[in-house]
């Protein structure tokens, strides 16, 4: 059975040393209400939750799965009772306005509790995640009436959300979708296609679920400019607010996944189903990507808990095996073998996980911080905080995860034969997290947002102002070493940056070349600032906790920043080797 | 429903064209009746063995599993009858020795046979490769009373072999291991102890299964040299051949895995099970690293043949797969969209699994060479290839399956969210090939044995005459630019070793943290001679199948072959900092 303990001093010190979280509500008028103490309490209430009631539902959940009989899905046994538990004690409007009955706490603090929850079972995680993620797009576009109609009662829990965007033919390229929406004569639309891959499309955890969906009304132009977002409940909603006719939509199946099997994947049949419009016709995919946008730092963080509960369960394991003995001595004489823990092998692995885990984390608060300034800022700090979260959100997701599927096949490696046994759980980190790098627009679909919308298209202008920042810190530095490493690291992305933007422009094929090479440099950048950060916050405290995050970031300069070299001269050998074979090639029989 | 074509032509051109087989064949009397024509033939067999009625069992034998009830395991649905129809076809011996009624086939053509089987069922592989692995032992060890009542019949296929190493408390370390071994009055020994992860210790496709057993017996010398094998038959066998009684041996469980689902790994208890000793008492461990070396490389080839399984797949869905539109103009106007083949980071991925496919088939081919010289040249040669078998047998396990790994991973993303989905098949190769990385000794252990055994122990003796065979191969190439890429990586392996051996002698500590880095930097020096031959052979050729070989070289030396210079400099970072933690830092809560 799986441990897992939340790493609340980590987030503590990231929070507040790092960060200086305080400083910041301070000086927000609309977060001035909040301090250190108050968030410390969340957190160990959430630590509690996510340790006692949600990590003994993981491996069961896995093995059980959620199941479809009679047209109606059922989540895996305890779910239901820990999703009330959950809704009750006001954890899906964790970070909502307090006027839709939420609790309005910034991104800053959910950003953790929701670790602990991908930490303890992400399964669960995905209900209210898509939730919230649908009460945002409602939040940001729908009229007043849909607001007060849905938001308390999602927010509470006793309803839910999904999100319909994908169908079988048309994932990535949303443009091709052929979901319709008939206008009906009351204003509403008849809403008729077949939506896949919904997540929390039918379940058991709520009376009644709000469907997103896009589809295209019947005058549509053609392509993503054509695609409307309407809300389909599963039952009908009255005006006051109670529930009327079961609406024709329901699921067909539920996928076989490889992993984050306690979460229901569902096809999603619409059969002329009542729908309304949220916001105008034609801009849906506006409206979809506010969801879209949150799902994807969320992603990250799904990355980073599975990332930190297959860390302490490996250096558990690590800890207690004993084989073989030290190749300086034998370290445990009165024991027939040393624990593994004495092999530097097994060690690396462990201390590569950890520095994902802390530099993750503190680039997760770094996004969260942004998140928070473009809502509660004045509007110039809103704004340049808006582009630094654009700049960064492709990162938050694929390079946490990439990071995240690595640490997590790294623990499964420490447990050695039994890490392939279902009933030691780390095989599981391993298929669950696997998901994270998959969904809401695959890695390679994120590294090519990077590189093109958020880079070549404003001409680098994003990229120079977060160097700016990141070179403006250096230059405060203490610590000489990490000085020295992050600066060479910033000027790599710099060249790259402008060698792709020049290249952009002669061959259009360049920029998808270099993409996931460049996301993967940017990344290694972001992390050698987070651990800048960590390195200046640990150095004035005392005592080992703190000294042990300064050899943490030394670790990471020499056993994981090298990569960067790699990944720079992968993105300088450009498109034509890769382009250069005809199409037939790749499927040639040979 | 994956697909499978045997890649024949990729087979053929690496057997004749890059290790010209038949001049080798001619000049090795044993093995002058095979010629290339005969090989052809045997493969075209296999190939169609493969697709037709192993790769239908894949996914079904996934589903399905194997099972265990009333203390007997039954094989997934149609395990059985493949199997008989594979042992009647004589592929159980294929490179046995004629005396014991095998075909005499070099490892230089089973290597092919093997990976298409790998290819198109892994779990069913495991099958007869155990019991092939279990006669190599026997056939160095055994009496030869032993070997006539044992081989003949585990070739056969009417038998089957397994290899009983690991205890529940002892997996590397097998020096702890407890399993007793108390002698008989007859001459034989009562066996009792448990043993786990026993792959086919347990099943109905044959009619009896011989276990080889590591015990101790009651005067045994502590630690790995009180180590004995012992014969261990489920069914006794009477002088004549035909079974006798049943032996206190026994599935106690089968182990519920990631993957390789439909191969049986149980828990095996002894009690007082009648057993032969193999050899002398206390050399059982020589006897099972004949069998250990030979599964290693059969774990590489494992690799390679998920990689290839899962590069087609990759392949075909890209090719078919419609969605977006190509960055230098539309490609398929006639289509709603251009198949994903447009974009570079697509081909990036296919291209990136191809070349490793390609190198490691060269490789495989390579070590399978030297171990046919092991067994049929004069006894210089003989003795040199034995060197060369043990230095490279770490990479063929480990540089292979970890390549391969993150091969399968690669073609799981291509399918984007369907490469989640088990119907389609590509996530069950990347569960079924991550334990060809933690088996036979993890990889981990791989890179130690690289380190330590074959590179310090010798003072870098067997790395300097590869490294002369490499560079002597180099002073003859025409393609310049292949030749300086082979070059600098040599010049940098070189130096690592000596940099690795020097730092070994101040600190014992050195080798295993250089360990995994720098058995990537060998097996990427591995891939880059490989690719040096492969495109030396295919540019004296024409057509575009030989053409193309020489891009994928330009697309290996340009994507993948920067990776060592970040791996050297991880190698020469040390262990100072991976040491500087204390044991307590790892499980501290935090």
């Amino acid at each position: 059975m799986p441990i897992y303990n939340a790493p609340l001093q980590d987030m503590r010190f990231i929070l507040n040393d790092v960060f200086k979280a305080d400083e910041f509500w301070q000086a927000t008028p609309e977060l001035a209400h909040i301090d250190s103490e108050t968030v410390s309490a969340i957190l160990e209430q959430m630590a509690k939750f996510s340790q006692d009631v949600l990590l003994p539902l993981n491996r069961t959940g896995d093995e059980e799965g959620a199941k479809i009989e009679n047209g109606a899905v059922s989540t895996p046994k305890g779910f239901k009772e820990a999703f009330t538990s959950y809704a009750n004690d006001g954890w899906v409007g964790l970070g909502a306005d307090e006027q839709w009955g939420g609790q309005g706490m910034p991104k800053m603090v959910s950003v953790m509790t929701d670790e602990m929850i991908f930490s303890a079972n992400p399964s669960f995680m995905l209900y209210p995640l898509l939730s919230v993620g649908a009460c945002m797009a409602l939040n940001s576009y729908a009229s007043q009436e849909q607001k007060e109609l849905y938001l308390p009662k999602i927010y509470s829990g006793e309803w839910s959300g999904t999100m319909c965007l994908t169908e079988p033919h048309a994932g990535t390229d949303l443009g091709i979708i052929k979901t319709k929406a008939i206008p009906n004569e009351d204003g509403s639309y008849a809403i008729s296609g077949t939506k896949i891959f919904i997540t929390g499309g039918d379940h058991d955890l709520t009376q009644n679920i709000i469907h997103l969906v896009l589809a295209k009304t019947p005058d549509a132009p053609a392509g993503s400019r054509g695609i409307s977002l309407f809300i389909v409940p599963k039952f009908l909603v009255n005006e006051d607010g109670s529930l009327g006719d079961r609406n024709p939509v329901g699921p067909g199946s539920i996928e076989h996944k490889m992993g984050i099997k306690a979460s229901a994947t569902c096809v999603m049949n619409f059969d002329s189903a009542k729908g309304y419009l949220v916001g105008k016709e034609n801009e849906g995919l506006a409206a979809m990507f506010v969801m879209m946008n949150y799902e994807r730092l969320s992603m990250g963080i799904q990355g980073l808990g599975a990332s930190e509960a297959s860390y302490q369960n490996a250096a558990q394991y690590a800890t207690d095996r004993l084989q073989g003995r030290s190749a300086t001595g034998v370290k445990s004489p009165e024991k027939p073998a040393d624990s593994i823990l004495v092999h530097p092998d097994v060690r690396r692995m462990l201390l590569k996980t950890k520095a994902h885990n802390e530099a993750a984390r503190a680039f997760a608060m770094y996004v969260a911080q942004q998140l928070d300034m473009t809502k509660y800022s004045d509007a110039e700090t809103k704004a340049k905080a808006a582009d630094r979260v654009a700049l960064l959100t492709p990162i938050a997701k694929a390079f946490l995860t990439d990071k995240a599927f690595e640490a997590c096949v790294d623990s499964q490696m420490v447990f050695g034969g039994h890490g392939y046994i279902r009933e030691w759980g780390v095989e599981q980190y391993v298929r669950d997290v696997r998901i994270a790098q998959i969904y809401e627009g695959t890695n390679g679909v994120q590294a090519q947002d990077l590189i093109g919308r958020k880079v070549t298209k404003n001409g680098g202008a994003f990229v120079a102002t977060y160097l700016a920042e990141i070179r403006e810190f250096a230059a405060s530095m203490k610590a000489e070493w990490m000085k020295v490493s992050l600066l060479n690291s910033v000027n790599t992305l710099e060249a790259l940056t402008t060698l792709v933007i020049a290249a952009s422009k002669a061959n259009a094929d360049e920029p998808n070349a270099a993409a996931i090479d460049y996301l993967h440099v940017f990344g290694l950048v972001s992390y050698a600032y987070m651990f800048a950060r960590i390195v200046e916050a640990a150095s004035v405290k005392e005592g080992a906790f703190y000294q042990n995050k300064v050899e943490l970031a030394k670790f990471f300069v020499t056993r994981i920043l090298p990569e960067l070299d790699a990944r720079a001269k992968m993105v300088q050998s450009g498109s034509a080797v890769i382009m250069s074979f005809d199409q037939g090639y790749f499927t040639a029989q040979s």
